[in-house]
């Protein structure tokens, strides 16, 4: 039996009763459903960081799969509730700019949850992690095209991760954010892997860490697709912080 | 299909082997049922905290359920093993209190787990987590009466968290614990939620966090049914301390 | 229904990216698929803390499930990907000592992952845990002969943990590590607990925490078959350190 996948990435907590009652909300719906827990301790309110971790992880399930992203400081404010479908896959959560890089592919189509007959009653203004999202996420896995939960619009808000920025032949990112291993991302597609300039220093490029000298900030080609910036069995994140380094390449 | 779901709440640890053991008895006897992690992270020992998780979590799940629920500092020694029936719930764990609260509504129906051929064998008298909880749970999600696995008693352990105290149009509460963002619950039903007084301080009552002024403590209804302590984007916990502060609510 | 169960006990950290780009992996090939997370947050790089771990959870499970075990500090390096059939359990992973006790055993059978056809495309060199092994977790689940998937090999990375020693009628062992409530394991089965003895000093033998006299360090028969080293609500691993202290017993 195919059956459907929710993934959920919150920063409620690893073992937050909120995320308890969003699963709740999810398996009353149906058993049969298929909840996986990608990320609970995302840093509180920090919508880049959850935008980063959704960028190794919202392709990574089969299609149809929806992902429930509830990073939300402006709960019960202004700001809308979306849903976004990509290249297969859905994504609900508050219009804030995690979902920003998503709903800005060519392919995006993005609708603004105004149908609170789909919601949960009453909505709790403070959760709607569990009072909207979470049954949108829920029509959207039983298989409800996405312009009957909401209606489309065209001006999601956008990504609040930088875009790297060419100059003559170099390209100009960042490190993003680490791994737990200290391994540094960037915004730099693996494509640009020639040469690697780090504050002024040229560093060494390998294809794995066992190739890298011990101690030696070195660059790869990370498993997600980015430039990363390593020190074998140390922290690359140690040396340079945990984001914001420049990183400069050129195509080989 | 519809599958039974049986939810964990311990203090062993994320990671634990022991949840990955209690797992393996559950999936031993059915790999249909639903294993949901609530929370394994809980402080170690700590009854009262435990039985706050489990009032926002206990009836979030559908009719059918089963809390496994194991913070369990007496394990071995004198203190019963019990299962309750609530609300179409069930609740297996030590009775130490931690399902006082269920225990004491109405409805519920509680017995002590005393026939031995339900446990497994050899029982470890260090983890009946493993060896008696979890088989009695299984038995429940599939579709054993309540009075099958065990004998009924009237006298479970009461719950411990305090009650609010009624005085005059008043009722006199207090904080009971914090989320991750700082926002402090309470004993205290949102229904009472027409002034609130904190350390002699009349507070300003919000609908939404996006609505309170910055930096200002404020109280709101809880998604939780609950009166509930907050600042925007900053942690009332960090004013008030974790528990124990009163709060004196008057109706509108 | 009967499904098959893919244990998943890694040191990428809870919440990790890598962790849900593996489950896309699992579940992309099945929803039927019930998968287990075990562990996530096993020190960085520690072979000998994640066999630990698997010392208690590798026979949890029923038969036929399959442990994905990713602790890899040598990933893309000249360590080989084995998989391991012992007692009708899979395990799968890098060989280096995580799963040597496994091996090790008399009825275990290993192979070494040879078959590219098998593995995810393009193969990342610093990511064997998404395109060989869970790949190959896969297969196994699904009922493909461990044969299938590799080459028999006999001389797998032998166990990080030290064995205990016999000398005369006593047996010297070591501590392991702790649990969260710093009880401590030991690498001596419980049938040997007779008299046990550490620093110099003689164990009371309890059969229970709950008999232990509060403050006091006692020795009793661990769940998991193995001495264990205790103090009633307080921590062992405080007055002991984590691992490495000599026990030695005799049998009663």
């Amino acid at each position: 039996m195919k059956r459907a996948i929710i993934a959920l990435t919150t920063d409620f907590g690893v073992g937050s009763p909120y995320v308890a009652q969003m699963k709740g909300v999810l398996l009353s719906a149906s058993t049969d459903l298929v909840v996986v827990d990608v990320a609970h301790d995302l840093p509180a309110y920090d919508v880049r960081a959850a935008e980063l971790s959704l960028r190794g992880t919202a392709f990574a399930f089969p299609v149809g799969a929806v992902h429930l992203v509830v990073v939300d400081p402006g709960v019960g404010g202004a700001r809308r509730c979306i849903a976004v479908l990509s290249r297969g896959c859905y994504f609900v959560g508050p219009d804030n700019g995690v979902l920003g890089a998503i709903a800005s592919a060519k392919d995006a189509v993005t609708v603004v949850l105004d149908r609170p007959a789909l919601h949960r009653a009453p909505t709790a203004p403070t959760f709607h992690g569990r009072d909207i999202f979470a049954p949108v996420a829920v029509e959207l896995a039983l298989g409800v095209p996405l312009t009957d939960v909401g209606t489309q619009i065209t001006d999601p808000a956008p990504s609040s991760l930088p875009a790297p920025v060419p100059r003559g032949a170099a390209i100009h990112g960042t490190t993003l954010g680490s791994d737990r291993f200290g391994n540094l991302t960037t915004n730099i597609p693996s494509s640009w892997l020639g040469e690697v300039e780090v504050l002024g220093r040229r560093l060494r490029v390998v294809r794995t860490y066992a190739e890298a000298p011990a101690g030696e900030l070195v660059a790869l080609a990370g498993s997600d697709g980015y430039v990363e910036l390593a020190k074998r069995e140390a922290s690359a994140a140690e040396e340079l912080g945990a984001h914001g380094t420049e990183v400069v390449c050129r195509r080989a």
